[in-house]
């Protein structure tokens, strides 16, 4: 093709199955079970037909993507957003893609009136603890010095 | 009134003052700042409204609620729901008041497909800790054996 490889952009539906590929690799790449290709592009087809799931993707095809998920909170008037994933392919790291997609991440999450972004990350991911205090983050509560833990509950259907 | 305090329940549209009421004891026994019961009663009418924000109340007039929003998550078919609040009034604590209105919300949200709950628990909480290991929550990664952390970034508007 003639056209240069797509700048960092925002996700549509049709980018559903790089989204998805891109999400499988991560949790291959991690020892975390995925169910598939197949499965995720059709949720996501779903997911970001709507307005509460937005992904930001860089490359084309692509080679990094964001996920996140926006939900109510009595606190704000906008949305609570949390960033579910954030993964750039091993052979281009270190490249400053990550910080091309988390600003525009960012950007667009402005333009959604959205005021607090949340993340969870391993403890001991030293690295992804530090690019996520470079870009902002803090895992400190400004007002007692304490950290907050995320504990989750698995639901028997 | 001859009719007996209302059980532990699902929270409805009416129910919104008396949840805003309890969201901002909550605040102001913690010293975080809360925009006030008016503000949180607007949103709160608004948000229980919709079908991703429920409640549960214990007593009447309430003297327990718990929170929970649930946003789309591309790892599961349903819904992951978060546990944004839970509080019992002070000089009820210590009764089962809590573990009733979580044993009501477990149900409703496996009835909502709900297959995770999430909590972001402060570190130093160590009875808050407990509560939530008591009702089968765990802040370990079972694969890892690590602990997630909980990082915020506000946005300014």
């Amino acid at each position: 093709m003639a056209n240069a490889a797509p700048a960092t952009r925002r996700a549509t539906i049709d980018d559903a199955s790089g989204v998805a590929r891109l999400l499988h690799d991560f949790n291959t790449e991690f020892d975390t079970p995925s169910p598939g290709e197949e499965v995720l592009t059709s949720r996501l087809r779903r997911l970001l037909a709507a307005d509460d799931t937005l992904a930001i993707l860089a490359g084309g095809p692509p080679h990094a993507v964001a996920l996140v998920t926006l939900r109510p909170n009595v606190w704000y008037d906008g949305p609570v957003a949390l960033l579910d994933e954030l993964y750039v392919a091993p052979n281009l790291r270190g490249r400053g893609i990550g910080t091309e997609v988390i600003d525009l991440l960012l950007d667009t999450l402005r333009a959604r009136d959205v005021e607090l972004i949340e993340i969870n990350v391993d403890a001991d991911d030293l690295g992804a603890r530090r690019f996520y205090e470079r870009h902002g983050f803090t895992g400190v509560e400004p007002t007692t010095g304490d950290h907050a833990l995320y504990y989750v509950k698995q639901l028997e259907r």
